[in-house]
């Protein structure tokens, strides 16, 4: 991506005249003036629905509702309900995704989760094949081609979200998000925009951080990926497993990383 | 917590004649025969509302959302909505806590999600302090005394999920719900109970889950819980940062294990 591009801005947070709600107006400005199209869902302020149901699926109440079965067929069948089939119209329009929320008990709040859990259904986000049939995921599915940021805000201090802080590194926190939803739909995931001690915030703090931002967001196009194995490139093997010659000996999270990033 | 107990069973799947709801409904029934009280939350069954909004706290519209700080007020001041109350009461008279779900995107389905987002609020599960005016947390806190057991149903082979499978190692895709909530909140947290391959399960296979489960169950009493590291037990320093002397080198959700889990 680069040049003008399409960005789908896709924030969770309750009230716009919160950090979030700053941080995502001066987002959305920096890129629009770089001449980017920006299309937003506002989580929160469409009432999102994040219940996954089979009313949504069109099933059948009678029938067990087994629910990526019947996620898929009524994907295939065009009996989606409106609100998922239009986020997956403005996710196959978009060529970035910018993924923003507050962490909550350290992950999204549940009005984003059932976003995912809702429009990623199987046969549009998962359970997909490549061209030889083969099984496609983590760097090559829906999104390929697609870059996605996270930003997220954080209560606590940077360095309790650090490698050694206590709450876990933010970037091992996002692994399920970054890694096992974005980068395995196929999208280069970036590194993620950490606003940290936002729970006391000045407005100075807050223009720093929308500084920060908009930073990233220019650098957005050319950005180095969090370069995180993929899973037909051979460090793998026919069972998912990392190879014994692969990283040996190393477990954790941090063994799917083909390098330290920015290294 | 020895001898007959009250436990919550936090369940999350929209359909009860799944794998899950037969494990749930397995998995209570030996509660009881042991003699223990159950309660269940079905999440779905009840209709939780996951999304945390101004209205549930009586917060005034006018003014600036502040989730953390209007969810304190609200709880202090007896205003929270009824739905949440209802759920402080049943985590309050139980001894234990389990939470049920399938592994959706590598987390919670929303609606579990939304029980942590609502329920869990400031001044009930955290920004607490103790005796001395410490702050607590990981380690101690309000599930002081109380156990957790997760129990999540997942799509993959085990292996996938295994410490060099591709989607991360279960126990860290679950560190922000062990660790950062559960353990947080000062419950002592059990090694997960993880039912693999739930995609395409024999009537044989759920049975074996079952006996499995219900093993599981029968050992929460005496069960060694993972060695998390305590917030306050000397490991951390007054930043919540691991002390230089601390597993020195070492980083990674797995350095806030006090040794090898099981070892």
């Amino acid at each position: 991506m680069i040049g003008a591009v399409n960005v789908l801005w896709v924030l969770a947070h309750p009230e716009p005249r919160s950090l979030n709600g700053f941080l995502a107006t001066e987002g959305q400005r920096a890129l629009r003036a770089e001449g980017h199209e920006v299309e937003v869902s506002d989580l929160w302020a469409m009432g999102w629905n994040p219940v996954v149901d089979a009313a949504g699926y069109a099933h059948d109440p009678a029938q067990r509702f087994q629910v990526a079965a019947a996620a898929k067929l009524a994907h295939e069948s065009g009996a989606l309900s409106a609100d998922v089939r239009a986020e997956q119209e403005k996710i196959d329009r978009a060529d970035a995704i910018v993924v923003q929320f507050p962490l909550w008990w350290f992950g999204m709040p549940a009005v984003l989760k059932g976003w995912f859990d809702r429009v990623w259904l199987q046969g549009y986000a998962y359970g997909l094949r490549g061209p030889d049939g083969e099984w496609i995921g983590y760097g090559d599915g829906f999104l390929a081609g697609k870059r996605a940021l996270v930003v997220v805000t954080a209560g606590g201090p940077a360095w309790s979200y650090g490698e050694r802080g206590i709450h876990g590194a933010v970037g091992e926190l996002l692994f399920p998000l970054q890694h096992g939803t974005l980068f395995y739909a196929g999208a280069e995931v970036l590194p993620p925009v950490v606003i940290s001690g936002a729970d006391r915030f000045t407005a100075e703090e807050g223009e720093r951080a929308a500084a920060e931002l908009r930073e990233r967001l220019r650098a957005m196009p050319t950005a180095e990926p969090i370069p995180y194995r993929t899973q037909n490139g051979g460090d793998y093997g026919d069972d998912l497993v990392l190879r014994p010659d692969v990283a040996p000996g190393s477990t954790g999270l941090g063994a799917h990383l083909a390098r330290r990033p920015g290294a």
